[in-house]
């Protein structure tokens, strides 16, 4: 027997025409600090300075990816896997500098390949981020045909002395919102499963359920708006820093509010937030509703159209809600008893 | 019918509980540039500084996961992980600072997911990496049962004045070699088709061609030498970096000799190497002709012994062999032709 590399599934020529597809997009990612090109063994950026902290930050998109895949919309994944990067940097306070992805098949297809990573290298570039370099895997027979997964790496900066987190957090402060896009990229399995349900209680397939309009949902299916974009937070937090004294930032992600809202708060302080102060998207009461989910275990698992919350020095609530025009005033910081930490009230 | 997020296969409490477990081990790897504890929304590390610049990697480590697997060898791929990108690091003359890592699978099974993050955790120890954050990502129905995927992220800062790569490289400079361990974390799927094709011609299971003694081999199986974990070669270019002028490096990985080699290049160079300078494991001798893999093919998909090339100044390769005891000499940087620009002479 004679064997080749291709002739196991993975070829060379297939990644370098993948990556030749989105290499001008990807320079269009370039920033001044970026040092010579793509395609070396490591990037290359200028360090911001000793006076500075870097941010570093990983995240996935979890399950989204099957439902991006299934209504063929691979250009979210690649945006989102960004956005959802960019939003933990400015959670630190920080400034989002440059970017990395890592992304995995069974086979690589160009095209697809193409959607995603040029995606992302779009989201890069409105973000003025550096795509500084990536990791293109093919692994037959590790992953199901047509799938793959995607992580990103991101880097920022914050001057020491604006390091947002729970140490500057003072009971009394102000707790603001800034609405979500949707599901974000978290809690899919939760919305799959729920879909998957639906589909086999009315013997229909998936996208049957995922594609008819919904009433609830002003006529738009249900699949459309799970893969709504994970809205990036970059213009609102830049606006807030320049209005009011920030003190910590909540990027509410996989684990809900309660997984979330105490990262952003220190030991024995709590957050009091009014369930009426902005209204739940009608995408998760349909979801909720259809897969009889309790109310905490959709705060506990959904962003529930809340998609950061943002703590700021008490007084300074009404300058926020100027600075960022759809934000919500949720309420304000209190001591905690043990226990849970976010009280709807 | 009811609904919890538990219930479709994701259980936040499962993750808390994997990353208490190798958490001691995680805290040993802080630097005094680490800023703050793992769990906020991202790792914060004091910049080095303006006058360095930052050098960002990331790697996975491909199919060797199926193996480590096969043969319950997890800690090797969560070594190895770290090692991938250290030694992608020092190739642009970099020391590295810090480490993510993605961690995703169907299933979180806190006692595997402790052997590969403690193994990264430890590595990074051992290389002076602080190991900053991570993600973990239960993806039910995306991955299978007891499969899981890696991706690392690392970046290393070295002074402007010191980066290296293709544009120090003159035609003459020589070229040594450090040996690799194995495989390291490449051409996994070609050996592992190998393997198959050899069980299914004798009639046995993957395990046991995997794990009879090979004479070839001293007596050891193919699984365990398949396995060792990837060299990494931090000590060897410190060492080098003090003895010689380093002008570039080139770590063997994906693409072999002609993948990587060329890279660590200017334009219009090639290396001529000579077959003679080391002797090629036997592990390499036996998978190419368990597959019949040609003498090429072998070159561009393996490292074939050979782990790192380093460019020196010409004249410095003497100081480059007394300063890595077993690295060799393996020729030089000669004008090339258009084509393959690696010369096995």
């Amino acid at each position: 027997m004679t064997l080749t590399y291709r002739a196991t599934g993975v070829d060379i020529g297939r990644a370098e025409d993948a990556l030749a597809r989105v290499r001008e997009r990807i320079k269009r990612t370039k920033r001044p600090e970026v040092i010579g090109d793509v395609g070396q063994f490591g990037g290359l950026f200028a360090s911001p300075g000793a006076d500075t902290v870097l941010v570093a930050t990983t995240d996935g998109v979890g399950t989204k990816l099957e439902l991006a895949r299934l209504l063929d919309r691979h250009e979210v994944v690649g945006a989102d896997l960004v956005h959802h990067c960019v939003n933990d940097a400015l959670a630190m306070g920080a400034e989002p500098l440059f970017f990395l992805d890592y992304f995995a098949t069974a086979r690589l297809e160009p095209p697809i390949f193409e959607r995603v990573v040029g995606a992302m290298a779009d989201a890069c570039a409105r973000c003025g981020v550096a795509l500084l370099g990536g990791e293109t895997a093919e692994m037959p027979g590790m992953y199901a045909p047509g799938t793959y997964d995607l992580a990103g790496f991101l880097v920022g900066a914050v001057s020491r002395a604006k390091i947002l987190g729970p140490e500057r957090v003072r009971e009394g402060d102000g707790l603001v919102g800034i609405p979500s896009s949707g599901l974000h990229t978290n809690g899919f399995s939760l919305a799959r499963e729920i879909v998957s349900r639906v589909a086999a209680t009315e013997g229909k397939s998936l996208l049957d359920v995922l594609s008819a309009p919904r009433p609830e949902l002003e006529g738009l299916a249900l699949g459309e708006t799970l893969v709504a974009s994970h809205r990036p937070y970059l213009r609102e937090f830049r606006a807030l820093r320049d209005a009011v004294e920030l003190h910590a930032i909540a990027h509410l992600t996989g684990g809900g509010w309660e997984g979330n809202l105490p990262r952003a708060l220190p030991d024995g302080l709590g957050a009091a937030v009014s369930r009426s102060s902005w209204v739940v998207p009608p995408l998760f009461t349909l979801l909720g509703e259809l897969g009889g989910v309790s109310e905490e275990e959709r705060f506990d698992t959904w962003n529930m159209g809340i998609g950061l919350v943002v703590a700021v020095a008490r007084g300074d609530e009404a300058a926020a809600l100027r600075a960022v025009p759809d934000a919500v005033a949720l309420g304000r910081v209190e001591r905690a008893a043990p226990g849970r930490r976010v009280r709807l009230v």
